[in-house]
């Protein structure tokens, strides 16, 4: 079992953060990414539509016989969690979570930040992770739809970031949050940005870095790791033409992406 | 059955400037305007998908006995236009051709800009329209991501659009066009920071405008114009919850939207 790869899913490029976490993190490990190009975005569409991609695209995955099932993407995380934990038999991480725990680590005035896309905000799902918690804590949250196609058009450091930055981050700045959660997988590109707007007195929680942590302790937990030196190529499934997976997630990843095959899953 | 409404569909709220011109340009015409927002964008879907999206879009108007139909969503027009109006009895207008014949009225030196979504620019629909007219006519394009949220958003006169029209068309206007082709929908409620970016020795070609010119004058050729003086509120249909659609529909036409109803394509 341990020498079977990982399985990502995400809407599209965005869980390719994840990907890069995991490899950096767990180098030994295999990982089999799909990206659903085809139906992004999902942080549009309604709750059983996400669910209905969700298993779809789980059982695409352990069709490829993976041990453990990331589910890079926040909407889906927030609607589909618990009914693929449930529903199947590997061991299933959101992006949620990780995020969640750790900014309740960092957080000392109990005001915590999120930002994420429309979707993921409307959805409440950090806040209701946060507050199940420990219910004292101040959640105060902005949607950024302009991240996204920022990280996506290799922006991310101009000074158009910097000004949707401020634009976003003023009120939640104003009203003293001390810890500020990237609710969204396409926002680890946008840190530098970020850390500069928000300042040194707020912390920055990279959920896709933590999401890779919590892989780790889960394969640790159930003995799954693989003690492999030589890392293989991730192989690469998405649901459209690859052309801007390809374009748009080498720069993601900082390297070219190889191995994209084209499949269906409706 | 000149009584009966127009039929305007987009992937989303984008059409709503063709469905804006309209109103202005032919006041006493009654419309039914259905946005796609479970499945939007269709920008990234591959045309046999774009395509059955049309035929289902096409297939719910004319089910409310609509005397013709706007195809308001520029990558559905690439993709369906011809095989829609073969296919259905009613004329059917897309939102590329007036926007293309607009252009080649207003140059003078033959340099044509175009810019619109990655899908409106990949399927080089603009080009072929404009250089299947004109063989001599320069086209020179450009894809700009950001427009769209930064329309949604409500920053289409903030700093942010400034800097990133001026990113966009920097090019364009190095290269020396005079004549700029908004090509996609959303795009009109940037029109001011184009302008000013763009300079007075461009001229800008709104084509939800210009849309909005050809369906008067084909309901005319085809004596369809209803003459009536009580404009009629439209109809809207999504089909996916309405929240979003309500509210960045409602700044795009500058009043509330009414009578919005969710319905089911597929």
């Amino acid at each position: 079992m341990p020498e079977r790869a990982i399985g990502v899913f995400d809407s599209g490029v965005g869980g390719l953060t994840v990907l890069r976490e995991l490899r950096k993190q767990i180098p030994g490990e295999s990982i089999v990414y799909l990206g659903d190009t085809a139906r992004v975005p999902y942080g549009t569409k309604s709750s059983p539509t996400v669910l209905r991609y969700a298993h779809e695209a789980a059982r695409f995955l352990l069709a490829q016989r993976v041990k453990l099932l990331v589910v890079a993407c926040n909407t889906a995380s927030a609607v589909a969690l618990d009914e693929l934990s449930d529903r199947y038999q590997v061991p299933v991480v959101g992006v949620i979570e990780p995020g969640a725990r750790r900014a309740l680590e960092v957080t000392r005035n109990g005001r915590i930040g999120v930002i994420g896309t429309e979707g993921t905000i409307r959805s409440g799902a950090y806040e209701r992770a946060l507050r199940t918690a420990r219910s004292d804590i101040e959640v105060l949250s902005a949607a950024c739809p302009l991240f996204v196609p920022l990280a996506e058009e290799g922006w991310a450091h101009h000074e158009i970031a910097r000004l949707a930055a401020r634009e976003y981050l003023a009120s939640l700045l104003m009203q003293g949050i001390d810890t500020l959660v990237l609710g969204c997988t396409h926002y680890p590109l946008l840190k530098q940005t970020l850390r500069e707007v928000a300042g040194p007195g707020v912390a920055l929680v990279d959920s896709a870095r933590e999401t890779a942590k919590a892989v780790a302790s889960r394969l640790k937990d159930h003995q799954l790791l693989h003690r492999s030196s030589a890392a293989s190529q991730p192989l690469y499934f998405v649901t459209d033409i690859p052309d801007r997976f390809k374009r748009v997630g080498g720069s993601f990843l900082g390297e070219p992406l190889q191995n994209v095959t084209t499949v269906s899953l409706d």
